[in-house]
């Protein structure tokens, strides 16, 4: 039964989905991650066609990944998600990356609420029924996904409009995207020396087909990134990035 | 012997690699099939790890998919990959996509060289090596991919500058980003009103990070369209699109 709560992905790393590095790229792992919390709440009667069917939608909020190592070239990662803590309004998701020798790559945390489909506004989670699954599995030892430093106002932007790859299924930026294309504004420098040891973001607004953004990033410490993503000069995303 | 010689692989769609109609996505089944390819070659002792040894690497020179139903949510999808010809200096892959009730969705055509790694130039292939692998398959009811009409001089370019998340593990665009960069100077209202039933594309030069790229795209016959891909001018890429 506990073992049940805990769900549990394999999956072998595609060269053709490899940075220049030969390594795993963080919006990869982001997708590896969304997609196992998908498979993981389906399975468990809480997913996509479920909450449909109460006219909702899970939406992420916050998300946190720590990397020690990043998976190479052919490698088998097994991937364990499990939920963390049920709130009202907000449910806690965990996630370790473990390689084939059992060691872990890194671990992630993230904040999901639910929205009603037609008025887009938060609705009340089943808090009963998702308990149900909570576990004793420890917290990873990593910080949760909080607060991050506006840079909006201080940087000056990159320009961006939505495109049809940056489209999910709903129609909006996918989540994945938004990394994609904050990641895209570090020089290639700093991805040949180091590695990024903690990506943050926070989902705060959906993206939409031709919507003009602006990209800001700001290093708020050494090694450390503030970001945001704003249309119109409010911020629809926000990340902090650590280098090592 | 004869299974051994034709590739087969399974995979699932996932929700966060779908576009806004809920499809798989020309350049995801892209991936699919060229990672199919890589590991069909890895198993049979041509693949990465044994042409680096010569020196050697796989370049994907064209390419061509028709699609007769896109793979939708959750969809569990089988990929056969087969060598059709084997040549002095390229060699010609097949793929068949089918879906679980055993219905063809599509199919592929594709045209590899392999270069010498520190010339960038063609090499000879290890043509009776290879040849043990051709199969009494069928070869897919679809054109080869060829010749593609050049657009560039005749048509506005869209500027773009190569960034981090385009570089594949050999530090050049992505293959699959071409197609990307590509299907993005189409209007949503196409994608809305048609699928693609033909895309084909011709890879002639490396991107590099940094680079300044224009695309091209022209409408040549009803629904038909020739883009190209270029630098200074000169194409690195041309693609032809039918639409249906």
């Amino acid at each position: 039964m506990e073992m049940n709560k805990v769900g549990e992905f394999h999956f072998t790393t595609e060269s053709y989905l490899l940075d220049f590095k030969g390594q795993t790229t963080i919006p990869m792992i982001g997708n590896y991650l969304l997609h196992a919390a998908s498979v993981h709440a389906e399975d468990r009667g809480f997913g996509y066609s479920d909450m449909s069917k109460r006219n909702a939608a899970w939406v992420l909020s916050r998300l946190a990944i720590e990397m020690k190592e990043y998976p190479r070239m052919s490698e088998q990662v097994t991937l364990y998600t499990w939920v963390e803590e049920v709130g009202r309004l907000f449910t806690n998701r965990s996630f370790e990356l473990v390689n084939s020798k059992g060691e872990t790559l890194g671990y992630a945390r993230s904040i999901w609420a639910a929205i009603d489909i037609d008025t887009r506004r938060p609705t009340l989670l089943d808090v009963a029924g998702l308990s149900e699954y909570l576990t004793d599995r420890p917290n990873p030892p990593i910080d949760q996904p909080g607060k991050i430093i506006p840079v909006e106002s201080t940087t000056q932007g990159e320009l961006y409009r939505v495109r049809y790859s940056d489209l999910d299924v709903n129609g909006h930026l996918n989540s994945i995207k938004y990394m994609e294309h904050l990641l895209d504004l570090f020089d290639i420098e700093l991805f040949r020396q180091k590695n990024i040891s903690r990506f943050e973001i926070a989902y705060q607004a959906e993206g939409k087909y031709g919507m003009e953004l602006s990209l800001h990033s700001s290093e708020v410490a050494t090694d450390k990134y503030a970001m945001a993503i704003c249309h119109e000069g409010k911020a629809i995303c926000r990340a902090a990035v650590g280098w090592q």
